[in-house]
């Protein structure tokens, strides 16, 4: 009932806060004999991890990777593995502030009213930084798929209202916003400099493509693979929406223009996003995921003290003006959650 | 595992296919005393059932619950609440055709592989049948949920390409599309006769807007409510997709302008759509769904036969050209079931 | 988190009352293209009813099952399986005096006391009818289970204080008591019927076995196997206890007398009871589990009514003077369940 | 579907091996706003640690815990509580007999047919020092339970075949076994001195008791308090059996001398030990689970190699002669997870 565990048959368990003592995950279902090194895990946290160029906040956290259980020899052995990074120490006065009043987009004002009480250092709990015991957790999940076929990545599509036109996979890694079309990663980089000097942030979409999936996963009909992948999106504090294939398009379309006919080649379009009654098809699962404007900005705003009194305030401190770049590898870290859960799922079905 | 369960303290199950001896729902969890009869979940399914009116098929069922388990002396006892809906006979000679290929945007082909065999009479599982449980369910989470003083009603906000400019709530359920906008409403009714006589059908979107949500539900980080009710939503067969609040605008928006700021009298804006950190604010919870084109149309489609070899095929019968207006109720009964069971959660975090 | 749902990967829901519309069971999960039909179904639910024989009740009741979805043309199909057993019509007013007093050893008072109100007719949720769901699920288990070579039964050991000294399986479907030793099953016989002229009840102890079982099932640490089986048996509503293999003889035994040491051609004892760790060793697996003295006793007892104050009662109608031969379908159903359900897990784990 | 998470609204994840980086648990759920200091959950984990007094292992393990997230200034926060034991360096090459071959008693052999692959490094996940985590979530839980005016405790009621006649809970704690009667623990100590000189090992039985359980705890019908309490006793390495009440007596039992008949006092007798129909009565929960003898002993053995040839072991090292006064605080930890996972959720059942 509690909510910090998620997926069936490869589950993981994430804990920590910002300022506490650290963050991590235990994955629970790994098959077992799996080779996972510290490093494998560590390259994708690296993704994540903030400093990365000047897109992302310039607060250096070495975020290292510890594996404490759960792996012998270089391999899993199906018992729980903990990835723990353990938490810099961190001036608790630099949140004063915060503590008496709560900030307009952040889960300061939500918390305390559902716990009663708030660790008001950073985000506490709703930090970003608990995204990396998922990233962790997604790390070992995708070693599992790559020796399955199945590959997958997420990159940029819109940010700071800027469209990429075409999807360059092979320039993803190599510009600050993680975008798909190197002219629009050029403008988005300006655009975002300029949103920095006016001490504002900027939304985007995030697109996620998975290849390789084996037709039949998903389990009608709670448990669609959409609506457990549209869960998982949705659970990463910054999303605030998400769609399949052809989309909120479907408004506009007719269903002789939607329904993906088939010819003895397989599927002749797309519009489903691999997906159809909630079981994988085969075609590659295409979604995309609106990411919010970054709540932390340092102009100033309107906002109620503990007494609920009207106040202003500023958020000092130095954030990420836009987080699609950073939310990439937590996109892609969920999916293979999701995936790599309902392959096993599906073995147990037929099993 | 298997999908057919949802929720956790308030907890369904439903059974049943479009031709097999009956559809239905146990609920599992719902409060002891609550004073329930067969005339309210009746007129829940009467707004789901088919033909209502022209936009939706003209086919008859009469749906009539039964509740034969967990209602005693007209109040629920606190054990299973089981509610059936006997099929009609149905001449399974008609589906013929179907047997032997893929209806383009069916789940016949994903049933087929996943399973490895199918019921292909009508869509089996797959039938938006299968929602008259899920809305006699909602039936009972609505009637504890009034008693709590949440309210909550969708409506359709756009169909066939044409958007509601107001939300008139007072006209929903006097209008064939369950649309929130008389003048709108009225253009969509001719354009959906239009596709039909084209023997098409169209998508739309479907709003729903909750009140009266204590602040504080929701189950961080992987529960949240959020990520909870878009797990619901993309449960729905025809549902593509899911946004909050802003939803899918976030990405031209900054942080300035998203940032919902606070006074003395609450939130001054509501893009968050009611929810920050995956917990309810306070604020009215508003969600729109992208509903796909109905799949089945008349006018001839490529497809392939049960061999793989290309083949023609036209889906015979009587369906719902838009299936908006059938969405509504579905969609207003999962979430009357994510919030009753968040309720309960909340008071097990807090006992 | 409501608890009428049992399983994970084969996973069922049971529903009904004894004196409500129906009882039954949702089934989901069940792996497709099992063939079942509704004979196989009903035999073992025979082997549970009432008026088998002179040891039991002799109510009469018809107890046919219905399968309303998840079957068709003779197999399963993969999706949720609907059985059900309607109640035939019974006159509440036999139920006046149950309904102001608190039967001892009987459900009532903890049934009020937890929910606020009860279904006073029979013994509600609580009465051993509950367990006919149970049985038709396992029905499905057990035909699953046949096909990997898994096999199981159960026996009555003890009944009334006089204990089988053999254990020969080919007479326990022979003897009223469901007993392994003739000789014993005699004087057992003879013991209950005095029983019943003294108006009283009798206990006993149910041992079952389970053979070809596959090596490797359950799941540490919490879900142990033995774990798992403890639960399933503890849920049944008669039974207080239950042990393994050497079980609560272990409390004088050494470790060199109990350790269950190997050669090379496996175990040479089986004290373990067939699970070493949690995990099945291979050899059969044995449990036995004490069962109380059916609780519904003619005899006068000492109670309370509704307003706590001290009176008489006595249980009139039909009861089974010990319950054992009809718990014995019961304790082998949950055991297919559990056993079915580890063999998919173990699939998912491996997967 | 793995097994390392317990509980639903109290819910505990455990991870770690015995020669690992570390064991430990998450705890989740636990509400918000309890006291909890690293002393008072060390204070139980002392309880639980080797190397006590002459009847336990001799080894010395620190077991010093640490509280990593989800407290805050002294108090849970709502969110996950991650508690970490470090393991002590140990030298593998002590291990080099067990690698090859499989220690009768233990889980060497099933863990290794379930995963294809084994830590065989001590016991591994298998090791009782994977109860740790269970201790420091229990001791959590009981903090909880305080509040609400639940107490509990357990003790050694037989070990090494010499039963504890009277029960004595002012000595529990002052004697090497935790037995309750002070003559019996003399008598035990004597006794398991002479197993240790003839390099054998003791079973026993421990019994706990809860007082102040409000009426109506437990979820029918699956998740019946007994039925919980019994899976999570037998989720107890050593454990191999459980009986609440009068237990197995129950077989020698006649109805009216079982059943617990009530007077305007409560309940006369307790033979149900304060469980009737899954539902707890408010009486005290009493219940008995049996001890198997320590798998480690020095004596020589039988046993087969991973080639499975026969062979001849001894397993050195220094073990506990009999485990049940170390299993004491494990069982407390688990009776406490049960009881305060049940509280929440009848608080959710009837929120």
């Amino acid at each position: 009932m509690p909510g910090n565990t998620f997926g069936q048959a490869f589950r993981i368990t994430t804990f920590g806060e910002s300022h506490g003592g650290a963050v991590g995950v235990v994955v629970d279902g790994a098959r077992p004999g799996v080779e996972i090194s510290t490093e494998e895990v560590q390259k994708q946290l690296d993704r994540r991890k903030p400093g990365q160029n000047s897109v992302t906040t310039p607060r250096k956290e070495p975020d290292k990777v510890n594996i404490l259980s759960g792996v012998f020899e270089g391999k899993t052995t199906g018992t729980p593995i903990l990835m723990i990074l353990y938490n810099q120490d961190a001036d608790p006065s630099a949140y004063d502030d915060i503590k008496q009043m709560f900030r307009p987009g952040h889960a300061d004002y939500t918390y305390l009213h559902k716990y009663g009480l708030r660790d008001w250092r950073g985000s506490g709990r709703a930090s970003g930084r608990e995204t990396a015991g998922r990233v962790a957790a997604g790390a070992i999940a995708r070693k599992c798929l790559e020796a399955r076929g199945v590959s997958l990545f997420a990159y940029t599509r819109v940010a700071a209202g800027i469209t990429c036109d075409t999807v360059d996979t092979s320039i993803i890694e190599n510009n600050p916003l993680r975008a798909c079309d190197s002219d629009a990663a050029a403008r988005m980089v300006t655009r975002i400099e300029q949103l920095k000097d006016e001490e504002d942030s900027a939304g985007g979409i995030v697109e996620c493509m998975v290849q390789g999936v084996p037709i039949g996963l998903g389990e009608p009909v709670f448990e669609k693979l959409d609506a457990q992948l549209a869960g998982a999106m949705l659970s990463i504090g910054a999303v605030k929406g998400i769609e399949f294939g052809a989309g909120f398009r479907v408004a506009d379309m007719r269903g002789s223009e939607h329904n993906d006919q088939m010819d003895e080649s397989g599927f002749v379009t797309n519009n489903a996003g691999g997906i159809i009654g909630g079981i994988s098809t085969g075609a590659p699962i295409i979604f995309r995921v609106a990411v919010k404007p970054t709540s932390s900005i340092a102009r100033e705003q309107g906002t109620v003290n503990l007494e609920g009194k009207s106040t202003r305030i500023r958020t000092e401190g130095r954030h990420d003006v836009c987080i699609c770049p950073r939310i990439v590898p937590v996109v892609e870290a969920m999916t293979a959650l999701v995936i790599e859960d309902h392959i096993k799922r599906q073995a147990a079905m037929m099993a």
